[in-house]
């Protein structure tokens, strides 16, 4: 059992460093969702210097378990993996760039093929974004039409970050709340129509008014479960319209299954794109798709030379390997599933009131009391003594064992406990030792 | 001495690979620079297994001493460099990619900002190209205008290539001639205005009719010597239009000295953007700026998960580390100088018209005959039977040693005499055993 009170641990390095970058790093980090403020203001260890399986070592020597979102889900097995780790290791024995291509990427082209049989081609790149904005532009170049209807959150690019430049809460509602679109020319007015997941009218009535001008549908196949008929509404709407259909699975991807989540839903894509899961951690992603749309690819110019270095691939293959061996997703879905039951089970016995949604390996909650943001960093701040990396979302890694879910809840308990009796008697405020974490993006002061 | 006509190298496996690519990923590679048909069609040996300072060993079995573009410029210090491998390795180990950030980041960041006492302010990602996207983004962004006046080759995102939608011979005299640019929305009409390097009256008559929006100059800062004052008048030109001037440094950084080659030149840019010689070879990029500027960044959404993954700085360091401690750039210019004066006497002694140009390790030559095309791919199918990657430019490694510039220098001889030969006797298309190379971008057919 967890006492009730431990200690707050010192995260002082971790702090230090974090100022520095802030006088180094517009905005302190390479991405919004790892900034310490999205977290724990000045509580968040900011940095590792080691991590094995779920666990991480600050740079203050402080050891945590991993109950969060798991290096922003990109780390599907765990830290450190040896499998992919040695076959990235002898790539770059074996050197991982040269003015000859990678064999890896071929490999890594028929696998992907392999396990999504309604697809015979692939493009690689190395961040997610990137790969969204290359399927976009084989979808427009296919097409030869500009409009995009999408829903959900898809990357930094001006393809994407357009949708703002007319009525800047186009985005709200989709996931990441107020993206600024300054710096995104003003000629992409009007090519992004949104509508909402589950919103089959929403989509059609934009297929009605755009229909000839409709280069794709842009969308998450689940973030929320579909409705019934939904998928398959798009999917019509995509036929019908002569739009490119595009999944992005850049999250989803390789949860419950080992591939494309769309293989569990019935309904097949005309390019899916894959990051995060895809690479354990190592930067690949995939832009993968039928024939004749993928073959706009070659009337567009799309190059990089970063794109041809032979760990990504390497990493891809090893990880998609070691997805089929060991069947990882049947084991993200239990732990995901016992996470879940567990919150639910704390929160009941704490009376603390608590929406819990998501896929099991890609669970999140909502507690419902009127400060819940506040709400929400206590509970980080608290479980952070405990000695869990954890916040009101937990992505699943293979390294989790039964013992981590165990301890976890176990914590989780006694926070919950400790939140409901702070909200009713108002005193959240005073518990929590720094400034409210960041719900989206927003500048740092 | 080489023999006079060494047997052809069997490329059978790497020929196999490539047709199965073809079938897997449109136009074959991730980067027009290495497909095969930039170098030798049908003959090339397309796929590498290992690779050891300045040695490639293809599937077949062949090992050749690499004298063409090494790594297409991005692995500076030589392949499977020990030093930053090391550094990568035990990277790895410690895990690559958590919940937290890298600590190497900052240390990448404080090492640049030091590098380049005009900047404050580092972003980092992974590709070139993107890192280009980047730069562009926070100048529109900080300007709050849109115009782009640029020269030279930039990348494959949308801002790049709308140059080419008003009329698409833009691009062309910009590196790579023909860059389609389908997919990229028309609303991006007229914002890319090309100029030619040392064209300062070009620059200016841009800055006059579009100077209240122009957001950015964007430019390698050397690609051919610039004339006297050329540099001075476009930083000139950009502070008296307000627009950011962008040095485009993923070439030629860190070439012929510790850091942008702007530093050797006295004009100080308000961004830089480095990418291939930064990591050896590992993907990362990097956006430095001045402190105004930079902030803009925090102004407008620029993310990604894979950014923030511990490799590419630890390689970034490592290499950096190395190039100072070992002042490298004196030997890749040491290096250049011995090929670009050897291809000179071998070219005078076969009586073959050669025009050489670039700075000494980011060499390059051209052969004045009629079929100047045919001409360079002979000499790339001799040079292979000889054992050298070899075409018509040569970027300096490291690991290039003088017993390597001698036999290179000594094959060019008798190769360069082969072609003279040839072209005088116009038997060149007799002499090459497949197609012709592609010079820019084309549809694979």
């Amino acid at each position: 059992m967890s006492p009730r009170n431990p200690p707050p641990k010192n995260t002082a390095k971790g702090q230090a460093l974090y100022a520095k970058a802030r006088t180094l790093i517009p905005g302190g980090t390479q991405l919004l969702s790892k900034r310490p403020e999205m977290f724990l203001p000045g509580g968040w260890p900011n940095y590792y210097t080691k991590a094995k399986g779920a666990e991480v070592t600050d740079l203050d020597g402080n050891t945590f378990i991993d109950m969060s979102v798991c290096g922003i889900g990109a780390t599907v097995l765990g830290y450190a993996d040896p499998d992919v780790d040695n076959a990235v290791k002898a790539a770059i024995d074996g050197g991982s760039m040269t003015t000859l291509n990678s064999p890896e990427e071929v490999t890594l082209a028929e696998l992907l093929v392999g396990l999504h049989p309604w697809s015979r081609r692939v493009r690689f790149s190395r961040a997610g974004g990137e790969a969204m904005a290359i399927a976009v532009r084989i979808a427009r170049a296919y097409t030869n039409r500009q409009v995009i209807a999408f829903c959900g959150y898809h990357g930094w690019h001006d393809w994407y970050l357009s949708a703002n430049l007319a009525d800047d809460s186009s985005l709200d509602g989709h996931l990441l709340a107020g993206l600024a679109p300054k710096g995104v020319p003003r000629g992409l007015v009007g090519l992004m129509q949104p509508f909402h997941y589950n919103d089959l009218d929403g989509l059609k009535t934009i297929a009605r008014e755009h229909g000839a001008n409709l280069a794709a549908i842009v969308m998450e196949p689940v973030r929320n479960p579909p409705a019934p008929g939904f998928l398959e509404g798009v999917r019509q709407v995509a036929r019908e319209s002569g739009a490119v259909l595009v999944f992005d699975e850049v999250t989803a991807g390789f949860r419950i299954n080992c591939g494309g989540i769309h293989l569990t839903l019935g309904v097949e894509p005309d390019i899916a794109v894959f990051a995060k899961a895809l690479g354990n951690g190592y930067p690949i992603s995939a832009i993968l798709g039928r024939e004749d749309v993928m073959s706009a690819a070659q009337e567009t110019f799309i190059s990089s030379t970063a794109w041809t270095e032979r760990i990504g691939p390497t990493a891809a293959v090893a990880t998609l390997t070691k997805y089929k061996a060991e069947n990882v997703s049947a084991h993200l879905v239990r732990i995901g599933e016992r996470v879940m039951a567990g919150w639910r089970a704390a929160a009941a016995d704490a009376n603390l009131p608590l929406d819990i949604s998501g896929i099991p390996p890609l669970a999140h909650f909502a507690i419902k009391v009127p400060e819940a943001q506040m709400a929400r960093t206590v509970f980080t701040q608290l479980m952070l003594d405990h000695g869990y990396l954890a916040k009101d979302a937990f992505y699943a890694m293979y390294a989790h064992t039964d013992a981590h879910v165990d301890g976890f809840i176990d914590a989780c308990g006694i926070v919950f406990d400790q939140i409901a009796d702070a909200a009713r008697t108002e005193r959240l405020s005073k518990m929590l030792r720094g400034p409210v974490a960041h719900s989206g993006f927003q500048r740092l002061t």
